[in-house]
């Protein structure tokens, strides 16, 4: 929960007026998200979110997040749309960041997880899946399984200060989990597109008893459709890190499954994408965690959970396990 | 910047329901206030705040803070208004701690304060203390001259970590003032009332060129009025520590004047007043400092700009250095 960056209200006034929405009645810093300053931003026609962009987004990526949300939006995808300044911009500068405005969603994210929430999530998903199709960019996933080795190295030396053995562990996973790895576009390999890649529970609003939003897409990139499944499992089905609910992964499933048939391959890979999203949780927690800077505004989560659930995905031999015929 | 307690859709479904302003559209929480949860809390009747009180604020003086507010907020003066229930109470529990949903204001702090602002802020807060004299109930302040030997001690043995040759100062500072403090309701005392007690920049809100709210009375209480102006002195008046700008002493304590004006016996107290404030923030900072959680979600508050201040007001032989003839 963090604001990183300040702004002063002439700075402010000074930006909303390159918009068309009225001026500044309020702004409040929203305690809320880990990577960027967001703030809710009331003016004369109604609330907005503003996001100025830290350190780790880079800003070459910005046009990509910013456009595809437009896009989604366009298409009818519950998410933020970017607001479009009067010179056709949406990014611009504030407090020396880049900054944009984009469309306040309502709803609430869901404290506790039910079966039927994890089916709204999985028929949102396959919807952005589909929407992206015709979407003009491409992202490389820059957490996906290239970059976990280096992560991996980074925390070796000291990953048994979190738990004894744990350097071991995941060394033996990492290899598995590399050369199992399917190859992207091979001819049996599972299709691939724009992916969210980062839908934990709280990047999900409900409202009355429906989806109403799907929020922070900086993480969003070109990866496996069913890499994006899998991380969802790992955040959206364990009941603690111990025990899986199979009810929450078939209706995640079957719902997505609804809008967007699973091929076989991508039932296949489910069991393994799943132990990788596992795997990369657990490597960015644990790089956070030995690596938390002393002023830090945001406590690191504890990599462990990760690695419980990493260990049950181990264990599983087939999509059945995740509520699949 | 925190938000404490989570607070589950469900729980906040309910808590909403016992008002009568319609759904919950969203709520997020807000990134500043140190001492509670702060949410921005929107219905289908418009924006809210909503508090949770944490523990610094103790429950028996809840009462006080809320009917506090909904009798200033009725006497004109710009302040969130608690809303009652349908069962006309304002005070009610959430997520396990007392909770209460007030008004929304708008507008923005000053980030950069310019005399202007101190103005504004002098005659708002003589409007404050002329709207309390009808009000029927009583608090001491806790953080008063009484409060601040305990403090000084809780942290004396370690003052010198953070500058040598504090704890010597400090105890001279304390001897000082404590002697030369005046005798509450003594004939020729200065007079007492309602206070706002933390009217720092952040907790007062300017928009269109106006004052448009003073927020955060959780440290209120029946006090020397000009122990309030002492306050802003310090909050608003210094450039840097070192610097103190009379310009803004005087906008401020004019502004004041033309509302409700000040006797002998208060400008004659003010230099002591503003030493007393100084000491009071450098105590409480102090203690904070030396006692810093390591899972803190705040980052304290360095002592020494206080020190700073507390040593220009210690120079000040009257009235006059604050811009006063």
């Amino acid at each position: 929960m963090a604001v990183y960056t300040e702004v002063s209200d002439e700075d402010l006034i000074a930006f909303v007026a390159e918009f068309d929405i009225g001026e500044v009645v309020a702004c409040k810093g929203i305690a809320e998200g880990i990577e960027n300053s967001n703030f809710l931003l009331t003016t004369e026609t109604g609330s907005y979110i503003l996001t100025l962009y830290e350190k780790r987004v880079k800003r070459k990526d910005l046009p990509f997040f910013l456009e595809l949300m437009e896009h989604l939006a366009a298409a009818a995808v519950p998410c933020p749309t970017p607001l479009r300044g009067r010179d056709g911009e949406c990014l611009r500068g504030l407090s020396g960041r880049p900054a944009a405005i984009v469309s306040f969603l309502e709803g609430m994210w869901a404290r506790r997880v039910t079966p039927r929430h994890c089916a709204m999530l999985g028929e949102a998903m396959a919807g952005l899946h589909l929407a992206g199709a015709d979407f003009r960019r491409v992202r490389a996933n820059d957490f996906s399984v290239g970059a976990w080795r280096p992560l991996f190295e980074a925390s070796a030396g000291r990953a048994d200060e979190v738990q004894p053995g744990l350097a071991r562990e995941l060394a033996a996973e990492l290899r598995k989990v590399e050369s199992d790895w399917p190859r992207e576009h091979g001819q049996d390999s599972p299709p691939m597109g724009i992916i969210h890649a980062d839908l934990f529970p709280d990047n999900v609003f409900f409202r009355g008893g429906r989806l109403s939003g799907l929020i922070d897409f900086y993480f969003a990139c070109t990866d496996f459709f069913a890499y994006d499944l899998a991380i969802c499992l790992n955040a959206w089905c364990f009941e603690d890190e111990r025990s899986f609910n199979i009810t929450k992964a078939r209706h995640m499933l079957s719902a997505y499954r609804k809008v967007r048939d699973l091929s076989a391959a991508e039932l296949d890979a489910l069991p393994l994408f799943a132990r990788g999203a596992a795997l990369r949780f657990l490597l960015t927690r644990l790089y956070d965690w030995l690596n938390k800077p002393a002023d830090a505004l945001v406590t690191p989560k504890n990599p462990l959970e990760y690695l419980e659930k990493l260990r049950f995905h181990r264990g599983v031999r087939g999509p059945g396990a995740y509520g699949l015929d």
